[in-house]
């Protein structure tokens, strides 16, 4: 019953989602021998306006 | 103080949430005891796209 | 496919959980008509060191 | 390597959370002596009606 | 900067969670072509005593 | 109702979570204004064996 989240910054589109989706399954089941129906991965996107680094938000940062 | 999470499938309206809120909360002061008015819930939707099981969106595993 | 996330401080004993997990989720069902069998129930326990509120831990505002 | 999450109510604009992003990283870095560059901050805006205490959401708390 | 965290039943030793790293990572960075040296994984172990579902901690169901 | 989490390295003793509860909600309420007393800080210690950046747990990582 592994439940996995990822949050990365938003922009990505449904295939792209899709493959983190599946790539990331497939790796926690090699790792383990956990059966892939057991494993959940739920994706959240963030803003760059939200998402700090320095106590900088990535939006500022990439402008300079 | 406890916090209470709830993480579902995006599409309930806001009636539903309310009595989420209030059925959530009631479960828990049932359990333990505690004041309704110490309990914080929040309710986060996501999108069918964005959970998976099987390595598989949900979004894609509803067309099947 | 609800998650629900419960932190609460710790000392609760295993059965004060098993109540809490089972009253959430009959909460929950209550509320959205899903079934119990969907719903996952994680609990958390959190010290009064590492919980704070107005700047200050939990364990030292029991103390005063 | 510190994440550091906020959640509060939407409604606040970038240049606020400009400022969360900046004050609670000094914050931490002022605690503990940690570099501001290893610091992540995220935040999340939640709902008036997503968020609810004593079994209300705020949204309906508000009004009365 | 994506952050994964994976949620399982503990149990597993350092050397599993050093391949649950490994490979998750992995399949993060073969679905979106993101370096690796970006990608944090933080693994949390949760107690079947406080993880349920169907209202029952998988403790007492795995019991029956 | 701002709830503030912080995942940092575990290792910190309890007086520097005290400072990293105090400064945190400190810089929160000098960039929004709000009142301390409705700030929750959540500290979350985690292991280096369950941490991982580029595919390595840091426990690996600090050995090389």
């Amino acid at each position: 019953m592994p439940i996995i989240r990822v949050e990365m910054f938003e922009g990505r589109d449904r295939d792209q989602k899709r493959k983190i989706i599946s790539e990331v399954t497939d790796g926690f089941c090699r790792a383990t021998g956990a059966s892939p129906e057991s494993v959940n991965v739920i994706i959240t996107d963030v803003s760059q306006d939200e998402w700090g680094r320095g106590g900088i938000a990535f939006a500022d940062r990439d402008k300079s």
